[in-house]
């Protein structure tokens, strides 16, 4: 097992994070910010639980523009709260369904709507509204007047950009899953289901020091797969067939997100060349990706080659995206997406091209954007690799 | 590992579940219902992905009240959901931030509009909005004068009952974690650190057939415990210490949520007292739970016995609740739920009780309900099991 990162962060990256929100809060003019999601309560306060799992029970964090971040939650969630930095502590005995913290959120944000304030809800593109939709109408109503920004904006601006112990936990993971498929040829035969080649991996993940993994989708046929997020088919590996897992692993709650593909035995020639156009797209898109250049661009370098090859370019929406305390997070490789690659970002890169009879194979890695450029986060193997049976 | 049991529902489970759904939107005058989070679009068509893990796409599912559902999703999607039973699926090339899936929704619902009839969403308790906020205000507003209705109890009184195949699957993931709760003996030992303990349940867990463990919990203290939320601590087992492990493994989409709680070397009285408490809570749940009483009459049967013996009920907000295709469902055994149950119902019970300086202890139970009484779906330990060290 690798060395482990510590766990969790020193305060001061949560000031960091917090100085960062309140300057971007003055120039949009918010009085203060609700937030309701996973990431968003853990990135300002360093609450990690699997508990989110429970769709019971909704959890709050307030942040006002000049203060620290006000805690909202149910009483299960306080001891584990208290663990944190944050102070200011409110719970109620949830579930509540008659007032599952509506009222502490009102009095909340009473004031700000006395004067006049603006605030925060995130409500745009690759968010959730993680409450009853019913409960966030009453309260605005409760709130008449309120106004009421969109502030996914901010919060896709300060996360987008990790930090060095973010991206140290990232690596790690990246790390972890890279040993778990360097062990591919141990681990996957021929004539194994794809349900106990999962269940392999999933063990084989855990063992190398991965804390969990929630993500996993994979599939296997002759010269490519048709999807790449389902479950395991009732399918038996055989020779030939192009095997494929996509995982999402975690360390500490950050994610890994990139796959693999094997052949089983042997590898066909139109596999081994959609490897090799995969392998040179990534190359292209790593040689693109450094401060200033776009999405836009790391898209074009990535298609070029795709298209310079091949008159298929396989369709998964995409050709890569940010992550890192969510399996996706944006911006997206798309020709429309322009933001401006910054040292600290962490995508993946994840061309994908049709093989045969609508079969498709598409290979993903995850690099760190640098002063300089980009690094791979995983290791990589530059020729289709073929694993035998047992 | 056990025999399992099939995977998937045949078409008949489907075809019965949006019989009943087109009774109930009959009965409430419902033309329709919008639903958009991965139980309920899992729930009519049998699409079962860990992609959802993925916040980037909204996924949408239609369902007239005199027709098929109608799937409105991510081009990505589109393979996987061509294996279900669904035959009206609509795609877009998703991530679109300016259009992701809205006009598809707009020109699907129009049709009501005109004809003034009322749409169902989901807004109350234990739901969310799984779609950008801003994309579900546009939508509205592009429909302006449509008659929007809270279906949640509609979603909540049909998934509350739970098919015979669907308790199978219950069932078989309950077993599967009281194998693996059986082998604690050998899996955790003194001096190891409450991370390789989360480590090697969740690796045994997948071993004995889990398809994976999307929540385990966990907590180490001599008498007890502090919270029941937490990933693992820093702390080593030592001899006198209570563990607790709390789990959500899933087979098939299906959980089981239960705990368990052992002693290291040695129990104190004061614990053991705290377990026999429980046991006989749930001992009392058990007599008290068959079709005709309430959540509210389980409530206060396990209420009960924990008062008779001490003055100090933990509150983890509620003493169980339902289960199924979420670690967590309605209804919550709490004294205001006056839910009667149903044979069919699925349901943890979990009393809990205070120990020694703030800590608790927790037991957890799965049931189901049956036409004369209730049956425990997972094994049982009437004595606080003692493991020893290596």
């Amino acid at each position: 097992m690798l060395d482990s990162p510590v766990r969790g962060f020193l305060v001061g990256e949560f000031e960091t994070r917090l100085e960062r929100l309140h300057k971007l809060m003055s120039t949009k003019g918010l009085a203060g910010i609700l937030l309701m999601s996973e990431p968003e309560v853990r990135y300002f306060t360093g609450f990690l639980t699997q508990f989110w799992q429970s769709p019971t029970r909704p959890w709050f964090l307030f942040i006002p523009v000049d203060k620290k971040p006000i805690a909202v939650i149910p009483e299960i969630g306080a001891a584990l709260m208290r663990t944190t930095w944050i102070d200011d502590i409110r719970t109620w005995g949830a579930p509540w369904p008659k007032d599952d913290g509506i009222s502490l959120l009102q009095d909340l944000l009473e004031p700000l709507l006395k004067s006049g304030a603006r605030l925060g809800v995130m409500k745009g593109h690759e968010s959730s509204l993680r409450m009853p939709l019913g409960d966030y109408e009453r309260l605005m109503s409760g709130l008449g007047g309120i106004e009421v920004v969109d502030a996914t904006d901010i919060l896709h601006n300060l996360r987008m950009v990790k930090s060095a112990a973010e991206i140290e936990k990232i690596a790690h993971i990246c790390g972890i899953a890279s040993r778990t498929f360097a062990r591919a040829g141990d681990i996957f035969h021929k004539g194994q289901s794809l349900a106990e080649a999962f269940r392999a991996f999933r063990i084989e993940c855990l063992t190398q020091g991965a804390d969990d993994v929630p993500y996993l989708a994979g599939g296997a046929d002759q010269g490519g797969y048709c999807d790449i997020i389902s479950p395991p088919s009732n399918r038996s590996l055989e020779s030939g067939d192009i095997l494929m897992f996509d995982t999402g692993a975690t360390f500490d709650g950050y994610f890994c997100d990139f796959d693999r593909n094997f052949a089983i035995e042997q590898a066909d020639d139109l596999s081994r060349r959609a490897y090799d156009t995969l392998w040179r797209a990534t190359e292209a898109g790593l040689s693109t990706a450094r401060p200033g250049r776009t999405c836009r661009d790391l898209f074009h370098a990535m298609a070029g080659v795709v298209a310079g090859d091949s008159d298929a370019v396989a369709n998964a929406g995409r050709l890569g995206h940010g992550l890192g305390m969510q399996l996706t997070e944006w911006p997206s490789i798309i020709p429309t997406d322009r933001t401006v690659l910054e040292a600290g970002m962490v995508l993946t890169l994840e061309p994908s091209v049709e093989t045969v009879d609508g079969r498709i194979m598409v290979h993903e890695e995850n690099i760190a954007i640098t002063e300089t450029g980009a690094v791979f986060l995983n290791a990589r193997s530059p020729e289709l690799p073929i694993i035998g049976g047992r």
